[in-house]
């Protein structure tokens, strides 16, 4: 039999946790190369943590599917390839954790339907004061909280369209509602968004929308892209949303915005700082609804779904040669 | 100068709050026919309220526009039609109240958009156990409460396909839920409904569900519609929503189903008794969504301005003889 030298030297490490039937697949998308399972296939939850793999395998393994320690990474001293199964990476990205030669691919494709219905039953959930309501039942309070807001005819702007900005403009024109986005390179039209727009033009667009919905991955360049200048920009009906990274919103502002009025609501699930330490004063904000970084991750079966495909179809690619999908790096 | 007898014998007696400009609309639309105005237009929230007419207008009356309270009807003894502000008529259709040949309209037609939104808004809620969250908040508490559910690709059946139930079907539909309507006549096709079924279908098409939207009016067939039997047949993660009539559902049977963890969530703006009565074990539900029949009325601006339409639409047919609209009586 004719072996492939260069395909036996590698070595992919899976701490993805899967059941036998994804097992096969990822076998079968491996062919030849050898394939370590490392994940504890009962053990829920694994993915919103960090892969553990055997200190054996560390030296060895040229692949890696899974999100590893950033400060173990040095150990793994013949990585050609990591596969997160998170959307971001930047933790990987950051000087002096990987060397140049490593190829980095996330999973930002799986999470684009989870994060987006949880940013738009945020947005239902502050129109209809229902924060109010649930608040109100706790003391079995029958009392009326006033007028509420429609999403029909409503604008939206979208800042990132993503996988998870395109997600949530389609849901949110499901609701009656006008899609603009705001995106780097404006001539690139994106499912679900009626209008497309440049970053530069973020200050024009901000005084007109009813609802502004971030799903921005964290960059220097966003960094507090929603601060207090920014916040006074918005309508008094506006709210604002964030499924994207925490450090694009000043969150000192926001609460300083929501405070004095000048916005309607917030829904985020995302924090400069996580967990949000319960000194925020975030927290008492009636009108900021606050979630614990959870619209992502297992919560949703489709969600762990997509990273399986999109690791097996890297698996086949990397060992064919092909260029990966989804490459940070 | 020909008068016409007949139409100066009306006197129409107008009690929706309005500006001026609808005003003039429903003068034009009286015509030569007198038409007296007796809202406050500064009070706010007045449609959730009665109407009130001076005395000496009762009895010339020949229509009203407005819900006058049930009990002073007799003294309209000239009242040839009734448009209420309200979707529901039960109140001045019972027995006794008014005369035979009084007509009675509804503003049905104009609760569609506030009612369906408030229905998906609470499913959205149940769905990423928001309602979990947002108790969390108040003890500033940092905690993932578990899996979530999706609209996309679920069944949603709606009870009752009328103005709310075609609505909520369109938004459950822009949501990426296939819809299955439950009408007496299921050869009729309703706007946003997938697939229709009869009543006598109810028993096969619960069991199937994800989720059970009821836009019922009140009826003496729709009593108890969902009781003990019926909620032991939905799906342990089925979630139950209610904008049509409280007495659609057992309240009973139904904190005993949410006690018992035998379906995921409920919804309620409706109840058997309004106010839901602080002792009544629903308020303790932490997987019942409870608010206190706001759906409808003014909280949302398009619903006022649609039953002025109805409601001069309806005047100018008046004034012509010709057939009124949304006619119950």
């Amino acid at each position: 039999m004719d072996m492939d030298v260069r395909t036996n030297d590698k070595l992919i490490v899976n701490c993805i946790p899967i059941g036998d039937k994804d097992r096969q697949r990822f076998m079968d998308a491996a062919g030849d190369v050898r394939i370590e399972f490392c994940a504890q296939p009962e053990s829920e939850d694994s993915i919103n943590g960090k892969a553990e793999i055997p200190e054996a395998l560390r030296g060895c393994a040229t692949a890696v599917l899974g999100n590893i320690d950033p400060a173990t990474v040095n150990q793994f001293t013949n990585l050609e390839w990591l596969q997160t199964w998170s959307a971001g990476v930047d933790a990987y990205l950051k000087p002096g954790v990987l060397s140049e030669h490593v190829s980095v691919t996330s999973s930002t494709g799986a999470y684009g339907q989870a994060v987006s219905e949880h940013m738009i039953a945020m947005m239902w959930t502050i129109m209809k004061n229902l924060t109010f309501y649930i608040r109100n039942q706790s003391a079995s309070r029958w009392q009326d909280e006033g007028t509420v807001l429609t999403p029909q005819g409503a604008y939206v702007l979208v800042v990132g369209t993503g996988d998870i900005g395109s997600h949530f403009a389609c849901l949110a024109k499901g609701a009656g509602m006008h899609t603009i986005g705001v995106r780097r390179n404006a001539a690139k039209s994106v499912d679900g968004i009626d209008e497309m727009h440049g970053f530069d033009e973020l200050d024009e667009l901000l005084p007109q929308a009813d609802v502004v919905a971030l799903a921005l991955p964290s960059a220097a360049d966003t960094y507090h892209l929603i601060d207090e200048r920014r916040l006074s920009l918005l309508k008094k009906s506006a709210i604002i949303l964030n499924g994207g990274r925490g450090d694009a919103i000043d969150d000192d502002a926001l609460a300083e915005a929501l405070k004095s009025n000048s916005i309607r609501g917030a829904g985020i699930d995302v924090f400069e700082v996580e967990p949000l330490p319960a000194s925020h004063r975030l927290w008492e904000e009636p009108r900021c609804l606050i979630t614990p970084h959870i619209a992502g991750g297992e919560h949703l079966a489709s969600t762990v779904a997509r990273i399986i495909d999109i690791a097996v179809e890297n698996v086949r690619r990397y060992v064919n040669g092909e260029p990966l999908l989804e490459r940070a790096h």
